[in-house]
Formats: structure tokens, C-alpha cells, sequence
């Protein structure tokens, strides 16, 4: 079956477009500054069930997934859209409100507009679409296509936490007895908008934001840049709270490379200018390669190819 | 039950906005253009049936709905965003390919660039979400909020086909043996983006797409501009195929007031411009008034209040 990513490059190809594929769109806004623009999708069953989470918990998740894909390209969140789409019993229910509430708490942390969405009836689910809008100086924002080869492979933040949480809700565990900080990692994401716009400045070649898991966003910036990368276990810092559910360490390195979500941003830099971030910050786990879409693990001194085996829709 | 254009009011009050309720939100771009910006949310078995059109003709109506919108601000189409997510069954039945051929083939004619999205599975049923940028001169993007008592209000087209085919479509109608012209209104409907750029230079006060009903997208430029109107039966368009489903005169009217998505164009404009339109494309229907939030409609000399009674989700 064809996946959703060989689909798009498909569509690509097919009508020649060259600005679809990154985080963001990148527009022109005016002489100084560029437009930059995301918009996801939220689906109840799919990105979220209900019996896990509160209306306004997913009011702030809607904003910060997409909030994640403005700071992976460096760039100041400035406006947004929201459409709400829900069936009558929910609306009933009075979970608009509440999911605007949860919305608005977001918005105002990082000084984001709502300047427009809609509200719709759906037959049986919740769909949300988030809409949101940024600027970058004029030319500035972070593609996954600016990856070169020995430039050092890095990450915010620990991974594997957001489906180290998933996989503890999936396996009905109560959430009043969790290890809470897992679990708000899946349903309270924090989007990286400050390290973006840091790392930017500070000259990163290339950047995305972790949504379906290190070896898959990994894989989607060699595509991008035409490169191939090679990472080290031991340096990939998986959250150290995993080992709370009682994963092996095999499980632990798994879950940090492939569990999606955790919203960390993953960017490329030159060696040099990689000695000036601060180490308890950012984590270098690994370097890009010539090998164009190899990716290879290195762990215990030992070679293995990579595959991405991060979230896929199809 | 609180309607959703309440809901919306409540939520613009409670947040202090004051960009939202329009077709499109509108952005400053720079020092000449303004930037507006409109998401359409399209759900299978509330906005569209699969039985009803093909994969390619969903794919068009899921552009000119939103380009619709970008006609009702007196704007260019620019770009496009489009987030389609499927069931893997319509996956796999290559649904994606045609849609977006479809898509594109309307895309063309409005010189619309793809700009990004994405593609997502969904549990049972298909979900779109368009999204349309476009452009207008600074601060001349035509807003609900413009009507002036005494300006004539008048439409562009003709009213109540894109209902009255949904109609017949509901009413179990063969698809090879209907009234075409009827069916296509509902099913591919065309953006009125010339008109809607011609009318904005020609200075209509406020501007808005039939999308709900004329009586209740009336009903928004009336709350929008603190203003009423009346409104003439003999004067109101409906669409001559009407009287081939066997309608009578009375549900003609009924249905050229209420039906939604025929995506005319309603504008108010002084009564001197006014006379500068050509009208074979526009018809006058009636004029704005100082009682607010009263629409009367006036028949065979006698006065009504017209009650909105055009599409609501809740």
C-alpha cells in the first residue's frame, strides 16, 4: 500500500509544486519578514480518545501541535484559526467551551490571535483543525532540506515520554495511579517555540519537530537534504522515566526512536557552532552522512540500518 | 440549544476578538496588500455524499467553497492549503488521486498554488479541510460590517438551484435523468471571484457568499452592520430550472429565501453606484434599513418579519 509520505511526493512531482513538504509553508510577507503557515488535523479515535483526556486539555493540545510546527521553522507564532467540528450530544455536553478555554490558556502564553475557524456538526466524532500562523525574518525559517553532510545531529529534550504515556493509557492503566509527567507528555505538549527560534539564530541547517518519532523525521530530513545520518544509542536521551513502567533498556531505546509525539525539535548544525549550545539543553546523537537515505545506528560499537518506523497514517 | 452563531458571538465577546465572523479573516501584509484567509471544513454525511458525486467533483467543491469565500471579501486567490483524511478502505480505492485531480483542475483556472496540508486516516468517514489565502488592496477587503441604511441590497446569479438539486437528490432522484443543470449547481459549484473583485472596486458597503440562505447570510450583514433591510418577493431571482422539479410558487420562494450553497454573492451598495451595474449579472432585492435586526420581506404589497431559516449546524 502506498504510504501517505510516497503519496505526497507523488503530488509533488505530479503538479510540480516545491513550497509543500516541510513543517510549514513559507509565503512571502513583506520586505523583512516571511509568512509561515500549518494546519493539523485532529481526529477523535485517531489522534485522541476522550475517555483520557478533558475537553480543555485538548483545547491546549490542538494549539500546540500546531505551535510545534512554527517552532520547527524558527519562527514566532503570531495568529491562528480554529475549527471545530463536533457532534450534537457534545456540543450539548458543553465541551465547546470548555476546549476554548483550554485553547485561549495556550494562545495567551505565546501571545497568539484567534483571527477566524469555524464551527460545524459532525455525525459521531470530534475533528479539529488548527490553523496557525508565523513570521521569520525574510528568508530565515529552518527547512529539512539544508542538512550537510558532518554537521552534527541534535535534539531538545528527552524522548519516548509522550508514547511511553500512549502505550501506558492503551494498556488501561488509571490515570490517577500513573507516572503523571508521561502521560502529560502525550496530552499536554509543550511546544519548543523559544528553542526554535533560538536555534535559528543560532544558525541550524536544517529542523522538524519530533510528531511521528526520531527515525522517522530523522528519515524526512536526509530526504529532503539528499543526505544519510548515522546515530548513536547511546547518546539518544530517552526519558528517563520510562524505565517507571518497567520497559527493558531494548524497549526504552525503541520507544525513544520510534514513539511519536514527544514535539521535541531535531536539527542539523555544523560542528563548530554545535560547541556553543548549552549540553543540558540539547543532546547531539549523532552526524549527517553522504549516504543519502541511509540511515545507520551505532550501538555497542556495532552498524545497523534504521529503518523509520515512527506513526504512519497508511 | 445555543445556535452556532451565537456560540461564536460568545466566544468573540469573551476573548475580546475582533477579526473573527468574517467570510475570511483579513491580515495586514504589507505596506499595500492586505492578506485574507478562509478554512472550510467538509465532512462525508453532513456537507457531501459519496453516492451523490465522484471523487474529482468532491475535489473541486472542496476548493470553491473556500474560494467562495475569497470572492465574498473582493479578493485574489492566491494559495491553498487542502488536508484530506480518509478511511484506509478509500485509501486503498485510490480516492486520493482523483480528489486531488479534481482539485488542481479547479486550482488552475484561479492560478491557486498548493502550498501545503497534509493526509490523515480517519476511522469511517472522509474528512476535508480547505484552506484559501488571497489578496486585496490595503484596507479594502469588502467586511459583513459595511451596510448603510438606504443602500441597495442585491445578489448576483440566481437563487435556491444548488437546494433545490440537493433536494432532488435527497429525494432518491437517478442522477442520468435529472435536471443537470440543478444537480451541478449543488455539486460543483462556481466561486463568483471576478464578480466579487469587480464589485469591490466598484464600492459595495458589505459583501458576504450565499453559503447558508439568503435569509440568513442577510441576517449576518444586518447583526454585522447594526442595521435591518427589507426585501422584495417579485425581486428575488430564484432559479428558473426550479419550476422543473414541480415546485410551486410558493416553495420556489421558499427555497430561493432559505436554500444554502448556491454561492451568489450578496452585497449592499449606494443606490447611485448601483445604477452603474450591468443588470443581467446583479438583481437589487431589496434595501438596508435603521431597525436592527429586523429583515422584513415584502409580498404582494404586504409586510412579514423574515426569520433566518438557512443552514445551521446547531
Amino acid at each position: 500500500m502506498l504510504t501517505e509520505f510516497d503519496f505526497i511526493q507523488n503530488i509533488k512531482d505530479r503538479y510540480g509544486l516545491d513550497r509543500i513538504g516541510d513543517d510549514c509553508a513559507v509565503l512571502p510577507k513583506d520586505a523583512e519578514t516571511d509568512l509561515v503557515i500549518t494546519a493539523d488535523l485532529l481526529l477523535e479515535d485517531i489522534d485522541f480518545r476522550l475517555d483520557w483526556t478533558t475537553p480543555a486539555k485538548l483545547g491546549r493540545k490542538a494549539l500546540a501541535v500546531s505551535l510545534s510546527d512554527i517552532a520547527a521553522m524558527g519562527a514566532q507564532p503570531k495568529w491562528a484559526m480554529l475549527t471545530l467540528g463536533v457532534p450534537e450530544t457534545v456540543w450539548k455536553a458543553g465541551f465547546p467551551d470548555a476546549f476554548y478555554e483550554g485553547w485561549f490558556s495556550l494562545a495567551r502564553e505565546y501571545g497568539v490571535e484567534l483571527v477566524g475557524g469555524d464551527v460545524s456538526r459532525t455525525p459521531d466524532k470530534i475533528v479539529i483543525n488548527s490553523i496557525v500562523g508565523g513570521e521569520t525574518p525574510k528568508g530565515r525559517a529552518i527547512l529539512r532540506s539544508g542538512a550537510k553532510p558532518g554537521d552534527v545531529i541534535a535534539v531538545t529534550g528527552e524522548l519516548g515520554g509522550a508514547a511511553g504515556g500512549l502505550r501506558f493509557l492503551l494498556g488501561g492503566g488509571q490515570m490517577n495511579e500513573a507516572p503523571t509527567s508521561l502521560i502529560d507528555r502525550h496530552l499536554l505538549p509543550v511546544p519548543r517555540i523559544k528553542a526554535g527560534i533560538n536555534l535559528s539564530a543560532l544558525g541550524v541547517s536544517s529542523m522538524i519537530d519530533i510528531s511521528d518519532g526520531l527515525s522517522s523525521d530523522l528519515a524526512h530530513i536526509c530526504q529532503a537534504s539528499g543526505t544519510g545520518a548515522k546515530i548513536f544509542a547511546e547518546s539518544i536521551p530517552a526519558d528517563d522515566k520510562l524505565s517507571r513502567l518497567g520497559m527493558t533498556d531494548e524497549q526504552i531505546l525503541e520507544i525513544a526512536l520510534n514513539g511519536g509525539e514527544d514535539f521535541e525539535l531535531l536539527f542539523t548544525i555544523e560542528a563548530e557552532k554545535f560547541s556553543g549550545l548549552d549540553s543540558l539543553l540539547v543532546s547531539a546523537v549523532g552526524e549527517v552522512t553522504a549516504k543519502a537515505g541511509i540511515i545507520e545506528l551505532i550501538r555497542d560499537g556495532k552498524k545497523s540500518v534504521l529503518e523509520p518506523k515512527g506513526y504512519r497514517h497508511f
